[in-house]
């Protein structure tokens, strides 16, 4: 039996992109808002008994530190209890995490969780380069995204034959899924060859296997489930999650093809779910770099160590395949607004479960998702979390 | 009955200061350590389930927005799940909510909090200059901790003739408190004369009615209530807690002689404990300036509104009083680094719950602590917690 004590009952996001002319509490409170109308009754703001907010760096745009507590009063819910979580690229599903907690503790019986993001307003004090100079032994050594993932690209290549033209079809693959999706950043194919022929950024990973920086909100309503029906005849069950860490540093890592904490937290997600990967119908994963989701699917169990690459050229994991994965565009074509992240890619599982994915649902024949992120100096902690649409 | 679902089976701080010589990580294993080493009986790190940090900006020392995850690895823990939440001046009593709730949970047995700020370490690019122009109009209007405060203690003067004295008083007490306390950043004692004569920061407050910038970090060990006898013959209940946002902008509020988050947060927590403030024996208010004191204790209901200064001056508050507030030193003494402040206050009430707290002992009648925290531009969220050693 799985874990079921805290069902999602609504569901919004708002169309992800390069959002200048929204300020952060903007964001959050258009996720909201389309939480609210796309809920299946109308919810009045008093029903609401706390929030969590995940932003994973509220200082990029200028307001230090308080990435969360200004969040109720901007979107009518002043009074209100607000945590804000941060854990790097997986805030936004640790946030949800959390807020199923206090769901199930007893303690709040609806909890709002928003994840917004504002990736864009980067003033030059935030920018790479004057962080870079900010002190750290390891920015100062420049080690940005592309430079924490690369090296698992080339030992995957190296250990199992995985081609630049594997890691190609991740990207070709999540981009035509975008073109299905509203609400996704980058709405247009590509094909093998421009990957191939994009700029290189860190080798092996050429521009295309690299996601884009995205600004964006999510948000969706938790509820103890003995009251979920009075919200919807078709609420999602959180069905189980896990959480791991690992040694952060790059130099510390105990393997270069394989992230450890995604296997540990994959498999604290399944045990709490009471299954396995063969009753997931499609998964959202963290495809930060094209080289991550092929190992995001080996590592949560999809495929043989190793076999990533190939399946992904042979289609498992296309909107046809076998396991449907980043059925919403991924973070490489919907975008990666940090904190919005893992709650967008919740919604996504939310209405594929529901069949709502309009052009890009996928059969659902076990009625359960799967949602991944990894992040924290590329890959110091996972989160994993299973829904479904049957808790018992 | 109080709530009760989660017990504080072990606490440990490490002596606050400008801790240059340690980083962030080494903080946060010395508070673990001291936790550890002050336990009732061998802990192992294999008990750990899970860990929550605490720690409002992560960005002063360099290591952009990952200020919790590598805090399992530089511990011993690695592998653990792991939870960075920031809710501003709360953020250390917020994470220990949060903790409490992912024990209620039942996902949960035994979960680590570290609270842990490095304030010190502060580059130009992060000081109050470059965060003046960082783009945000409240910040660029000088609108520091100071000013935030300063309005409150001009309006509460002028309704209710709170003098200077007064406020004064309250740095005295503290101050006085510090002396005893081994942890304390300042431990010397302050006259009123010199409170009233140093030099003046935001008029009416002057340097020493105000709290210091501080290094620091503080942990407690959550369990079951259940299995709180595994650990110890003299566990400390959470019986309550309460958190509240309100608006967060100066020019939003509604008063300026005391703060609606914590009368919201204080009266949640009152109920979740099912008490009132005269079942307080002691309690740890956010004093992060002499006003702020008296604004808290007018909001917990220890006195009436308008009754602070006065309470203070005939030694309501004082280790011999009726009702002793910041047995600890307080922010004014003690110190402040953010993320570990409500921590730090937890271990306080658990350490004179159990009759621990050495010379600054004071009598425990009824059994019932209460910790408080208020922030997030001055007073946009407030935490109350309340610690019993009798759950029933």
């Amino acid at each position: 039996m799985s874990w079921g004590k805290a069902a999602v009952v609504a569901a919004g996001i708002i169309p992800f992109g390069e959002l200048f002319d929204q300020g952060y509490e903007s964001l959050a409170a258009g996720a909201f808002r389309s939480m609210l109308s796309g809920a299946d009754r109308s919810i009045a703001l008093s029903e609401i008994d706390a929030c969590v907010v995940a932003t994973q760096r509220g200082s990029l745009w200028g307001q230090e530190g308080i990435g969360g507590n200004t969040v109720p009063s901007a979107i009518g819910l002043s009074g209100i209890p607000c945590t804000r979580v941060e854990n790097a690229c997986p805030s936004g599903s640790d946030a949800f995490r959390v807020g199923a907690m206090m769901v199930a503790s007893g303690v709040h019986d609806r909890v709002l969780v928003i994840g917004v993001e504002k990736m864009r307003d980067k003033s030059t004090q935030e920018g790479l380069l004057s962080r870079a100079a900010a002190g750290h032994p390891v920015y100062t050594r420049g080690e940005t995204a592309p430079v924490l993932f690369a090296p698992f690209a080339t030992r995957h290549m190296h250990e199992f034959g995985t081609t630049r033209e594997m890691l190609a079809q991740v990207a070709v693959k999540n981009h035509h899924n975008g073109c299905l999706d509203p609400y996704a950043h980058f709405r247009s194919e590509v094909t093998v060859a421009q990957v191939l022929e994009s700029p290189p950024v860190c080798s092996p990973l050429h521009l295309l296997d690299c996601c884009p920086q995205t600004d964006g909100a999510a948000a969706v309503l938790l509820t103890r489930p003995e009251i979920a029906a009075d919200f919807t005849d078709r609420p999602v069950f959180v069905a189980g999650f896990g959480v791991a860490t690992d040694h952060p540093y790059l130099h510390e890592k105990a393997t270069y093809v394989g992230l450890p904490a995604t296997q540990l937290a994959a498999s604290r997600a399944y045990s709490m779910a009471s299954l396995g990967p063969d009753a997931i119908d499609c998964a959202e994963v963290h495809d930060c770099f094209t080289i991550t989701e092929i190992l995001d699917i080996e590592d949560l169990g999809f495929v043989e160590k190793g076999k990533g690459g190939q399946a992904t050229l042979d289609g498992l994991t296309a909107l046809d395949g076998k396991l449907p994965v980043n059925t919403s565009g991924g973070l490489l074509a919907k975008g990666h607004p940090i904190g919005a992240t893992g709650v967008a890619q919740l919604v996504e599982c939310f209405w594929q479960l529901r069949e709502e994915a309009g052009e890009r649902q996928v059969a659902i024949r076990k009625g359960n998702a799967l949602q991944h992120n990894v992040g924290g100096r590329g890959s110091g902690v996972s989160v994993v979390t299973i829904l479904t649409r049957d808790p018992a």
